[in-house]
């Protein structure tokens, strides 16, 4: 099974209270997995951690959380038990200045979360004072997927919808879990399928398939699917772009491994360049609508169904405007799940649904 | 730098004398890594190991090779110093008839080199046999790639040809390495670009990138390219296909982070099916083509150049109306570089050379 038990530990987030690390990126896009955790998990979070705001709110500075304070030690959060670490950077190793900050979480006696590359659970220094302590250090991203897809025995009747992206970071693990969460109010049983560390975190499991070697991406999501598929609809997180130029074979491992029924374009509104890679332009949303069919169509029938847009850097007229050319352009229903609610996308899935689960 | 000397030891054949374990596999599919090895390096080959074949020869087997024989057990090949696995399966574990075969080898005093997912380096007993013995495991597979793709400083006056496949085991490494071949032969700077772990056998260096955390393929694969790209051409080793069930991010790491100027599209003639999938078909060559472009073309101009038939199952006439149909069908050159030479395929090639490299 592709889940983070496999590695012989749970890293629900449920008993934790947790003190998130985002020292100099408290907002939303470097400190995606603080907001995303602070989003879905709030009653968990006791705090951030960034000496650079303290004294201000995570509803200030990330839009969500309500109270939850940033403070500037460790010592100002005294009922947390857990560091978890906040940000994840490209490439996924650990900012040389936390070190310190891990350590001494480590030496009070917290357990540690990391979602890097860079396992903590194998350096030695963190290693060995885990151990001194009594801790436990969860690598969410490490496992040890060996199996490949062997496409037998899928049950088409379960609904498979699936978020790819027009870059990194622009909301496809977000659109999945508030079009899992909305589904499920309508009384449909439905699965959010974690593939990236953050949404592992919100879901307690998944798989991080980013960090699975590569000719096993397609087999760990296949496994997934195979084990949630007695749901009616399964909501399964993109990575990365079929059109990254770092990450693409991931995006199209994961495409071809969930072979998505449907597919929801997520995008940020007045993004150019690719994230982190300012000399790379990103590529036209109708061309990328191609792309995907095309790629997705090479295993199953299948076709994008809608478009969920992230206009938070816009104004409420900007976002309307936006959304109003990019239904005219592309022919497709067009949302933003936080700005404007889900329930333009969700009756697109709900279309897809089959007859038997409609009546 | 992506090559094999990071691991601390390099998997060049010089100085080996090798028997190479084929057992009940001595054909060229199956045993494509014995194959290739005996094909490229048959001057280090003492002999192949597959007791159900005794007696005969590799060229009478593979095809390839002269009077090098197979042999029953490891004593009958005295002089060799060096065991290697000659499969490379799917899941790349080690068939468990073969643990008995590697453990005597070991305890002969012999080297093991094998290029399976499961590390023979890091399982107790091997390791523990080696050390007593003060032998030495090659897992050619193993790597440590950590680095992104940049995306900057690539020297495009560096013609990059790739090999690319409609499925597994085509002849995707065996058409690379006659093209570069055949291109030094005539005084062109050439360099073959191994990214599986047979071509890293007979090539010395590479990056067995199926084995790497996917994040990291590209990057992987941009690293050989800046490192070689003082040559006039290269030509990067395809893996897998575009529409493999099980490979395809594999596939489309390594299109996009080599970022061809041109593909070769590589068939085995006569083959329906996905090798080892035979409950799925192979996607159609000239939809291939399309596919192949359309990916290549997100990150550069690219196009496909010409077929590459793999004809070994049919007639010498078969394969000529094949071959006329396809030049037909896709308009592109067309030939099996080993049947017929790679003079056709050559050409092409030296058509996109810059004017300079031409004049």
């Amino acid at each position: 099974m592709a889940q983070i038990s496999n590695n012989g530990s749970h890293h629900s987030l449920s008993g934790r209270r947790l003190i998130i690390l985002t020292e100099g990126h408290t907002e939303p896009v470097t400190g995606k997995t603080a907001t995303c955790v602070v989003r879905y998990r709030p009653e968990q979070v006791v705090a951030l951690l960034d000496s650079t705001q303290t004294g201000k709110t995570t509803q200030e500075l990330l839009g969500v959380g309500g109270s939850i304070p940033i403070v500037g030690k460790l010592e100002d959060a005294p009922t947390a038990n857990t560091l978890m670490l906040g940000i994840a950077p490209s490439g996924g190793r650990v900012p040389p200045p936390w070190r310190a900050v891990i350590l001494a979480a480590i030496n009070r006696g917290m357990d540690v979360i990391s979602g890097l590359h860079e396992f903590l659970s194998i350096d030695p220094e963190f290693s060995q004072a885990a151990a001194a302590k009594g801790v436990q250090i969860f690598d969410v991203r490490k496992n040890n997927e060996r199996d490949v897809a062997h496409r037998l025995n899928i049950r088409e009747e379960c609904l498979r919808i699936h978020t790819v992206g027009q870059d990194c970071s622009v909301g496809k693990m977000l659109v999945a879990l508030e079009l899992t969460n909305a589904m499920k109010s309508q009384g449909v049983t439905a699965k959010f399928i974690a593939t990236g560390q953050t949404g592992i975190m919100v879901e307690g499991d998944g798989s991080p398939i980013d960090c699975v070697v590569s000719d096993f991406v397609s087999g760990a999501v296949e496994k997934m699917i195979l084990a949630h598929q007695h749901n009616d609809v399964l909501f399964i997180e993109g990575q990365g772009s079929i059109s990254h130029p770092r990450y693409s074979g991931v995006t199209l491992g994961l495409l071809h491994g969930c072979m998505p029924h449907g597919m929801i374009l997520c995008y940020e509104v007045g993004r150019k360049a690719v994230y982190g890679m300012d000399h790379l332009q990103l590529k036209p949303l109708a061309q990328l609508v191609k792309v995907y069919e095309t790629m997705a169509n090479l295993m199953v029938p299948s076709r994008v169904i809608g478009v969920a847009m992230n206009s938070r850097k816009v104004s409420v007229a900007e976002a309307e405007l936006e959304r109003e050319r990019v239904r005219q352009e592309l022919g497709l229903p067009v949302c933003d799940v936080i700005r404007h609610g889900p329930e333009e996308m969700l009756q697109a899935v709900q279309q897809m649904m089959p007859v038997a689960t409609n009546a």
